[in-house]
């Protein structure tokens, strides 16, 4: 197999693209499309300060080093989730990586601040780990960017993890979740802005990138995301992209030029938003998800006054 | 496995509604079903003349069966495509079922009026044999339908072909097709009302109903019909429902409830249509796509003048 831009041996073949290249131009292209799609989709520039959240896996580290690279102005923010082994070999990659490029991380231990792992406070909760978890990412990686003065947060989702969430969504026809799956939430009081610049890429072409440019990632899934029903609509989604190479891009990008069709419900959906009463941060309650964790934990002035001292920077 | 309804013993266990029935049990749950989607969609009633498009296959012949035994009154219309052995065979179970149950029954003849069959036409028109016979079914019902005083046509599409169908045209965010994609499509001057009273149940049902009924039916698909992209959509929506039995229901449901965020391009459809310049009935073109093959093949004039005695009545 050939590399179609310059005749040398291909190194990978991209049958979404319906193209094989060899490392380099691999490289210039995984590149150049992601920012295409920071460009296109108006992500961010070279003046905002970017925060990345990283967990060790390849869609996260190898964000954050093409962002570095592409010259972004970038940070990694790592979530200690208390989940053992998994958590401690995770935080060791980040470690490794950022060190080997010189690159700034700050930590969050969920078990300093609350006192256990996301599995002991999800039992506690009596909610499952999968939601325990999502809250309280959600609510470190908001809070530390703003407090620790970034103006974009991006994550590493791919377009095998955008694509099977809109499928899901569709599937249950579930509006509301279908207005929030965007590229780009834009920032609001309180709110960071929120992106995603792998949205188009798959994971094979990322893990194919972080392998070829020696990146060591951790491929242990987390152990409670097993059965996760994310991972039938990927098979489901799988199955079709096998037979169609490219659809899974086609239907990303069909949703996000024609997914205004289902914005319909936003004015409802700011209207409910408030502050909450413990922290000032957004809610739909009286407290936010993340306070009341805290509350049950007997660590909600904690959030209050201390917040910003669990945060290590490496 | 006892009956959920009798405590008898159960002849079938429905995950997706999550219970068993015995045979009695699911003949009324069945046709319940189907009677409630008959009258909350607003298909038809006693005072319509409907026609079924029968292709002696589960579907079709159970719905014949069901509808007459609900009291509706209907006639079939098979369409003997020339497929060889498949299309005499096919045409058999029609007959069979008809003269069983006393029922009417239409045949129209490819062969007799092009000269040959769906394949031989397809060659020569140089396009694959499923759009060929696509429009080749749709005109022949419609047309002989209106011709004939029936004011609605009824098809067997079950929730297996109408969910893969919806997902397949979710997945290309094609809006036109979207739009089209209802249980009812209303009756305008040249276009007789179209129904799917099964669009909410499942094959393995309507075969199961087919089965402890005694309808003998074709199992064979249609030889041309194999690879077609609709077998992969049905694939992976199995894939979902194996996981979460109910999923296909609750997501034709949800198209059903929500689906009218696809309404917006109606006007513009509705603006193209026109009267065909042979034959004058629908198209977008000059001509309609029937009048183009009967013109390849010399049958214009036919189309025109002799239609309906290209009919006969069982």
């Amino acid at each position: 197999m050939k590399c179609k831009i310059c005749n040398g041996v291909a190194q990978i073949e991209l049958r979404n693209h319906n193209i094989a290249l060899c490392k380099n131009d691999f490289f210039n292209f995984f590149e150049r499309r992601v920012s295409q799609t920071i460009t296109r989709y108006k992500l961010f520039d070279k003046k905002d300060r970017i925060l990345i959240a990283v967990s060790g896996g390849k869609d996260s580290l190898s964000l954050l080093y093409v962002l570095n690279k592409l010259g972004f102005n970038c940070s990694g923010l790592y979530i200690h989730l208390g989940i053992g082994e998994y958590s401690e070999m995770s935080l060791k990659k980040c470690e490794a990586f950022v060190s080997k490029y010189n690159l700034e991380l700050n930590v969050f231990y969920v078990t300093r601040f609350f006192g256990c792992g996301i599995y002991e406070i999800a039992k506690k909760m009596k909610r499952n780990s999968c939601s325990i978890c999502g809250i309280i990412k959600r609510y470190v990686m908001n809070r530390f960017g703003l407090e620790a003065g970034f103006n974009v947060l991006a994550t590493g989702h791919n377009l095998d993890d955008e694509s099977a969430q809109l499928f899901g969504s569709l599937i249950s026809f579930d509006l509301v979740r279908l207005e929030k799956e965007k590229i780009l939430l834009p920032g609001k009081e309180k709110a960071l802005k929120k992106v995603k610049p792998f949205s188009l890429i798959t994971e094979r072409e990322i893990a194919a990138y972080c392998i070829m440019n020696g990146i060591d990632y951790i491929y242990e899934e987390c152990p409670y995301s097993k059965g996760a029903t994310s991972l039938v609509y990927k098979s489901a989604l799988n199955l079709v992209e096998e037979r169609s190479p490219g659809t899974k891009l086609r239907f990303l990008k069909g949703f996000l030029e024609k997914g205004h069709i289902f914005k319909k419900n936003e004015q409802s959906l700011e209207d409910e938003s408030k502050y909450c009463s413990n922290c000032r941060y957004l809610t739909y309650r009286d407290m936010c998800n993340f306070c009341i964790i805290a509350d049950r934990l007997s660590r909600k002035d904690e959030v209050r006054v201390n917040f910003l001292n669990y945060i290590e920077k490496l």
